[in-house]
């Protein structure tokens, strides 16, 4: 998997914080507190859709997925993941993972465009975000390593 | 790959015809006139989330949606894909790829529960279903076989 440099753009950037780095996604935590929200970028510049990723890499992204969506629906308990890359509006390619519930500010439409983002109160998105590095840990500890 | 029964979700047959059947997934296009809009099912019931299918079962799909993504994108010459798996009204396990072009009908927010669902004109939806099953066709020949 080559991984030259990655700069993360600035938009994504200020909209969230810091999960962890998997071998190839960082994963982000939105600060919206109407949805316990995930972004994963691959770290490699100059990607914008998932095609732009070779087939080994395209494996890796869907593991890294799949990893991440367990670690959110435990933390979480959630009705239904949603899981998308737009890229509409910032072409950097992301994906989002998203923990619905029934009856949440955007049920059951989607969250994009919808509404303001809620701030966090103070300590919650770093708890939050700790607590699902820990579950990403915990479901890689259970498959027997990374 | 287990391959068990299949019934297709009747919201999402009605909404839609066929394009063709992959290894995995039905391909399908929606009838809306607005998009080029795809949908994939898993062909197995029972499905919700991606993480429902197993680590072979997600490898496939991958390479199914870039192989779709590639073909909708030169059938269509669009912008941007969009790639994601909601369920939060239908769910049975369905994927989107929609051809995104600046300034569609609902650019740059997304397609979902955007106004209303335009016909096609008679026989334009079975011709591009036609053209886009033709293009993975190609897709797939150009990799080399299925």
């Amino acid at each position: 998997m080559a991984k030259t440099g990655f700069d993360l753009d600035p938009r994504l950037e200020e909209d969230s914080l810091s999960v962890c780095d998997l071998p190839l996604c960082a994963v982000r935590l939105m600060r919206d507190a109407r949805f316990p929200w995930l972004l994963m970028m691959p770290r490699r510049d100059g990607l914008t859709e998932i095609v732009d990723l070779d087939a080994a890499e395209r494996a890796v992204l869907m593991e890294e997925i799949a990893l991440v969506s367990e670690a959110l629906k435990a933390a979480t308990g959630c009705d239904k993941l949603n899981v998308a890359n737009l890229g509409n509006m910032v072409s950097q390619l992301h994906v989002h993972v998203i923990a619905r519930k029934v009856g949440d500010a955007a049920w059951p439409g989607p969250v994009w465009g919808n509404g303001r983002a809620e701030p966090y109160s103070r300590g919650n998105a770093e708890a939050l975000a700790r607590l699902i590095a820990g579950g990403i840990e915990t479901v890689i500890a259970g498959r027997g390593g990374a």
